[in-house]
Parts: C-alpha cells; sequence; structure tokens
C-alpha cells in the first residue's frame, strides 16, 4: 500500500457542540496524552521481563507487589495501600507426560498440568488412553471402560465463533471438570486438548476444579498438534500414558492486593479501575493481566497528568490471586461490605492489551443507557461495542452488592492463541494497542466522573 | 482472566426476520466456512515463506504469477487469465550509509534505498549533514547553507493520530519529496526518519518521486533509533554522511496481473475483489500485501465452496505493481474502457491482514446509504464503521470511471510497524484476523450481487 490518505477521510463527520464538544476535546486530550507519554508499555516491559510470570503465592509475585506500589506512587497517587488476602498456594514443581505406543518406546509430550491439580506425589502413574471426543460421549461410557485409564478429552476450541471468548466457554467445561468425571468412573488421571484457538503445539494451563468427595486424579493439557498425533494414533492402536508429577495444593499464605487513589474533590465515592496482578506461571503474564495492571495505572496517572478534577475517588486495584482462587476480588468485596464504602462503579481490564472495542456492562437500564449515549464520543477511538452484558471477575462480588460494574472489550482474535501458556510474553504485547485500551478506561471514567 | 462467559453474553440482541434472517444466516455461513475451512492463511504461508518478497520485475514476482494462477484455478475460477502489463524495474542492488562524528571513525547505520530512489552509481558520496525537523523549517533555508550538504529530514511520524493512516499521510511527503526538495537547494542527497509507529531501529522503504528537471539525487531511509541516536548527535557536533549504492531506474519490462473469475448467473457486469500481488523487496510482503492476496482468492473460493449462485460475475484481480507504479491498475482500468465491460463494483484489501473493522466507500449517496443500511448485519463480525470514503488505489482508475469503489478497513494499529520493511512476515498476521477480513469482504459481495 503506497496511497496516502488525506486528512479529511478518516474525519468521521461527528456534529460536536455544547457539553458534548467539551467531552469531545477532552477525550482527544486523553488520547493524545496517552498515546505520545503514555508509560504503560514500558511499565510492562519492566513487569514481565524484570519479574515474569507471578503466580499467587510465588516469590515473584510478592515482588510485583512492591512494583505496583512504587508504580502507583509514581503515578501520582494521593494514597497507596496493601490489602491482606489469604491466598491457596497451588505449585508445579516437575512434572513429565509419556506416551507409549506398539514400537514400545516411550515418548515424551509437552504439555502442563492444569492449575489446582494434584500430581502424582512424583510417582509414575500410568494406563491405557480412552479417547472421547465431548462430554456426551463420555458420559455414555459405562464405568467399566474407565476404570484404571486414562482419559483424553479430545474436544477441540471451536473456530466458529467470532467472539473467540465465546469458543473459549464453550470448550472451558473440559478443562474446569475432566479430572472429577474422570476419577468418578475410576480413571487414573484426565489429559485435554488445550482450550487453545491457535494451530501449534503450545500447552494452555488454567484453572481446574475438583467436586467434593470425589478422589482428586491429575488433569493435564497438550497442545493441538500434540493432541491431533495422538488422536491419529488411537485411531489405529492402544496407547499407553505414563504421567510423573509434584504439583499440588500447599496451604494458604497472607498476600496482597495493591490499591492506590485519588482522592475526590466532591465526595468519597469510589471508581474503581482494575486488573489482577497475578498470572499464571508460564509465560510473563502479558496480557493476562500485565496489561490491565499497566492500563489501570494509566488511568490515574492520565488524571493527574492532565489535571482533571475528579469529583469522585478514583481507586486503582491491581487484585492478588484471580487465576486460581479470586481472593483478592472476593476480600476488597468483603471489605467494602465491612466499611460501608459507597462505591459508584468498577471496571477491570482482563482480556487482553488489544485494540479496544467496547465496553460490556452490567448494571440498570438506565445507567447502561447513559453509558451507549456517549457512543458517538468513543467511535474515534475504535470503541464502538456497548453490547456485552458481562464484567470482569475480580469485581464480580461488587456486581453482586448492586455496584455498576463493567469490562474493556479488547479485540479478542489473537488472545487464545497464546492465553495461559509460556507465549503469553511482552512481545506480543502492541504499544498503540495496549494504550488505547487505557485511553478508552479513562474517557470512560472522565465520563462517569463527572456525570454520576 | 479465567471467567467463562456464557453464550448469552455476546449475542447481540439483533433482531432478525425475513430478507435479513436469510442474509444472516448466509452471512454465517460464510464465517463458518471461512473460519474453519478458509485456506488463505496457509496459502499466505507458502506465497511468503516459498517465494518472499515479490518486487515489480523481479524473478520472485514471475513466480508469484504463476503461484496466483495456478490458486484461483484451485479456487474453483471457471476462468483463468493474465493480463500484459508494462511495468518498471527498479532495483536496490549493494548500499549503505555511514557517518563520521569528531573522533573521526565512520560508522555504519542500518538504512534503506527509498523505492525509485536512483543510488549514487556505486561511488562514495558524502557531506556534511543538515537536519531540518520540518517542511516548513526546510523552506526558509537558504540554499547556500544546503548546497553540498546531506539533508537529514528528521519529521517524526506522529503518535497522536488514532488511525495510523492518518500519522502515515501526514509525514508521507517527507518520503515522497525528500530527493527533489533536497536537490533543488543544490544538495548532494536526502536521508528521512522511516514513516514508522514503531519505536524500533527498522528502516521503512516506500516510493520517492522525482520532480521534472531537477536533478535526481538519492534519499534513504534510517529507522526511529537510529533517527533517534543521529539527532542527539547533530545537537553537539557536525557529522559527516557517506552514501554508496547502486539502486535505480533499470527500464521497463512485460509483466502480468493475474485474474480469476466466476461467471455471473445473471449477466455479465463485474464486481471486482482484489489486492497486488507485488511487494517492496525486504521482508515477505505478508500484510501488504499478501493478506489482500489471498482474502480476494478466498472470497471466490467461498462462493464456488458455499455454492452461492452469483448472480453477477465475481472476479478477483491480483494486480502488478502498486508499489511503485500502479501499472497493473491503471491498465485494468485502461481494458475496462477499451472493452467498454460493465463494472458494478470494486474493493481492494491493501490495509493489512488485521481484524476488519469496516469498510470505505467511493460511491454516490444512494449506494453509500444501501450499503450503510446492511451494518446490522455486519455488526457480529467486527465490522461496524463505515464512515470512510476512500477506496484502494489500483481501483482508482475504476473509481475515476464512475465505479462504485471501497476498500476493507482493517485494524490499523499494528501496520505502520511494519509496512514495507523486513519484519512484514507472515509471523504478524494472526489466521482469524485475517480470514476475518475475507469473510467481511465475501459477505459484502454477497450482498452486492444480490441487490445491485
Amino acid at each position: 500500500m503506497k496511497k496516502i490518505l488525506g486528512t479529511s477521510l478518516l474525519i468521521f463527520g461527528m456534529v460536536v457542540f455544547g457539553q458534548t464538544k467539551e467531552d469531545s476535546v477532552q477525550f482527544s486530550k486523553i488520547s493524545t496524552e496517552i498515546l505520545n507519554h503514555g508509560k504503560g508499555y514500558e511499565e510492562l516491559r519492566d513487569l514481565t521481563k524484570n519479574i515474569g510470570h507471578r503466580l499467587s503465592g510465588s516469590k515473584a509475585y510478592d515482588q510485583s507487589v512492591k512494583w505496583a506500589e512504587q508504580k502507583l506512587r509514581e503515578a501520582g497517587a494521593d494514597k497507596v495501600w496493601l490489602q491482606e488476602v489469604m491466598i491457596p498456594v497451588w505449585e508445579r514443581g516437575q512434572e513429565s507426560l509419556h506416551i507409549k505406543t506398539a514400537d514400545g518406546k516411550w515418548k515424551s509430550l509437552k504439555m502442563l498440568s492444569l492449575g489446582n491439580s494434584e500430581g502424582t506425589g512424583g510417582k509414575d502413574v500410568w494406563g491405557e488412553i480412552i479417547m472421547v471426543k465431548s462430554m456426551e460421549e463420555y458420559e455414555k461410557l459405562p464405568a467399566e471402560k474407565v476404570k484404571d485409564k486414562i482419559v483424553f478429552f479430545n474436544y477441540p476450541f471451536s473456530q466458529s465463533f467470532v467472539e473467540t471468548f465465546r469458543g473459549y466457554g464453550d470448550a472451558a467445561k473440559y478443562r474446569v471438570n475432566a479430572a472429577s468425571l474422570t476419577a468418578k468412573k475410576g480413571g487414573k488421571f484426565a489429559i485435554i486438548r488445550s482450550l487453545s484457538s491457535a494451530f501449534d503445539d503450545v500447552p494452555h494451563t488454567g484453572a481446574m476444579r475438583y467436586e467434593d468427595k470425589i478422589p482428586k486424579v491429575p488433569a493435564a493439557a497438550i497442545g493441538n498438534t500434540t493432541a491431533d498425533e495422538l488422536e491419529t494414533l488411537l485411531k489405529k492402536q492402544k496407547v499407553t500414558a505414563k504421567l510423573n508429577s509434584n504439583c499440588g495444593m500447599k496451604g494458604e499464605k497472607l498476600s496482597y492486593s495493591v490499591i492506590g487513589e485519588i482522592t475526590g474533590r466532591k465526595d468519597n465515592s469510589v471508581i474503581v479501575v482494575g486488573g489482577h496482578l497475578d498470572s499464571w506461571d508460564v509465560g510473563e503474564g502479558a496480557h493476562d493481566d500485565g496489561a490491565g495492571i499497566v492500563q489501570s495505572i494509566e488511568v490515574l496517572r492520565t488524571f493527574k497528568k492532565l489535571g482533571i478534577q475528579n469529583n469522585h475517588t478514583i481507586r486503582v486495584i491491581c487484585f492478588a490471586n484471580e487465576e486460581n482462587g479470586l481472593k483478592g476480588g472476593l476480600q476488597y468485596g468483603k471489605s467494602v461490605k465491612d466499611k460501608n464504602e459507597k462505591h459508584l462503579f468498577a471496571i477491570e481490564s482482563d482480556a487482553g492489551g488489544f485494540a479496544p472495542r467496547g465496553i460490556a456492562m452490567e448494571m440498570d437500564d438506565a445507567k447502561r443507557n447513559q453509558i451507549k449515549s456517549w457512543a458517538k464520543l468513543f467511535f474515534p477511538y475504535g470503541v464502538y461495542n456497548f453490547e456485552g452484558i458481562y464484567s470482569g471477575a475480580d469485581i464480580s462480588p461488587l456486581q453482586q452488592m448492586g455496584i455498576p460494574t463493567a469490562e474493556l472489550v479488547p479485540d479478542s482474535q489473537r488472545y487464545f492463541d497464546i492465553h495461559h501458556t509460556e507465549e503469553d510474553t511482552f512481545e506480543k504485547v502492541n504499544r498503540r494497542e495496549l494504550l488505547l485500551g487505557a485511553t478508552a478506561m479513562t474517557q470512560l471514567i472522565y465520563m462517569i466522573d463527572k456525570n454520576w
């Protein structure tokens, strides 16, 4: 492409006047400030490269707490504090998965134990693999066919949904439930095809859950390529799998969410913007959710930098333990209830640092329609979709208390290529896309602070 | 993020009935077919990895002509042919740029001669660098201050525009005009800061133009990091630059655009979808414009695969020589005029294989408003912006003949990080983003074919 577009070509014919014009000017100031002077991208580089992944309970998580405290101070927070949270400690340790086919040789497979899974206690556990393509197929299997077997839940991530979160939602029950389903019929452990939109061999971890009173057998994920190869093998012959792992829950530990705020000029009612500071223990937790953290800090910095006089308190929360417990979000909700602290609104960014496309909301129709009435202001920033009815996991306790909540909706096409994997690295984040997400949240909070 | 969205969360509450429902179902079939079975991504891998970059007149371009012919046949075209085009041949050859500061040592800079630039004939050409930050600053300089100097046009790509094409448009005059501006005041050659949105050291090439009757001095681009360093040096001391290059125009050559079509059931009026087959001679021409080529072929394949009964002829054009001459587009326009061949509509994809956001259009208000009236159908596919008033360069001759033209509008945030560089590789293209672009074009052509 060599064509050069004239300026007129990308003006959207938006008519601005009066109040709308003032807001439109403020939107532009916010965008110009962040795209030119935003620090989120360099902060994300620092967090991901100098601290790296930061699973709840790890030393890296503790480092990230100090890091977030410092960054909030640097951004100009009037007040920064830590909120105590008891978090579960899960450790991966060593792990290996091998298969043996007719030739009698063991072959190592690339794999990741699922988060929260128990391991084999460092011993080899093996058995014949039985493959199912769906829950329905598994349910029909008599228990005696599963007993002492390894169950391979070979359910593919659907490419059909345009929004990849729907493909993720569709397949997630396999990750969450595979172990207990396997145990209920006497199987030894479960293997799942990763929840991955990519055609590659990268295994994706993520939280699984044990049902009460069911033996806790291990569960592990393999990448799509390995799953394809295993599927082909199993159509032709018996395959034995052998797992050796010492992952598992190691009790609880005191940890922290990190909170910083700029005080409201008019009152102390709170507007929350946040992300989660923890990540899985692979990759760098860049999109999930280093992006949400640095974007939230950028919101605060931009208010200070532009001297926007906020009526209400704007509070940035770097939540602890989203990935395998949600304890940070739960603790924050409890503290709000205990202190009877008035909250106007909360938004989370936890769907990747990609170019923003919209704001999803959970709130009454009056408030929803008011936000929708601002759509023309957002349009020039690529933010147009106000139809989603959901919000961030960490702020779900606030939602349950009746507080209006929201989530930034970035483009979803690339997220599940790298989600919960060694590939979720800084290099996968684009500077402008990340900063435009921070821009949209700052603009929304500016409007809410002014109008609510 | 571990939250799992229910299906209901991402349905957009679109009311569909009657004709709209039929179209909505067809949109969904198109999307499902392409996202699951589209071949564009693997074809792009083949084109970029097995042929690579393909500048007009190169052997690789000739290979790509055969490749496109074959792919169009495989996609099910009823007819495939080559259209002869005389194209300019520009060759880069060897090139080097060095600077010398107070320490007397020459230091090599990473650089690329601009496309269509003449070189130094393999000789060293050197002189003192004079830096200007803008056209205005350059215009004020008396000729005697420029004479025998090297002019460094150090104009930065603006990060302020949300649409990066505006930043590109804003800076492009430096690339296009730097050489002739330099020559007019007696300078020896021009260096420009690359038209790049990235904070890296990758030089961007791209077309420049010589004014008539002005000596043809060379022009070269350096990456942002090198430009920053050079700027710092020039604020402190005199710097000499030395260029040695043997790029230049090597006459004309017979080449080809590649055309394939599926015949209309009702009439022979033509709907065009295309991209350009040539690329610059660095990187792999993946986003620019391998993406547009494979997306256009995907449109044809999808019509055949789904058995959509097209009323009008749907013609895929892989244009020759967009980058440094536009001869393919001009020749096609001439042939349409010569044959008096009725054309209903033409769309090009030449803004990168990123997730689509809209359709830009140049046509009368009645047609524009009709397409806008389909917006609700496109919304679930992330295509919402019908405000742009421009269309592809290769189809500009058709536009000038009064034919309604359009361009696919992908997200623009990443394009100018890699545009016209060694970084424009297959790895920078996401499968789903690429295929959603093909989906949007297929859906639009389905609607136009049915309704026009």
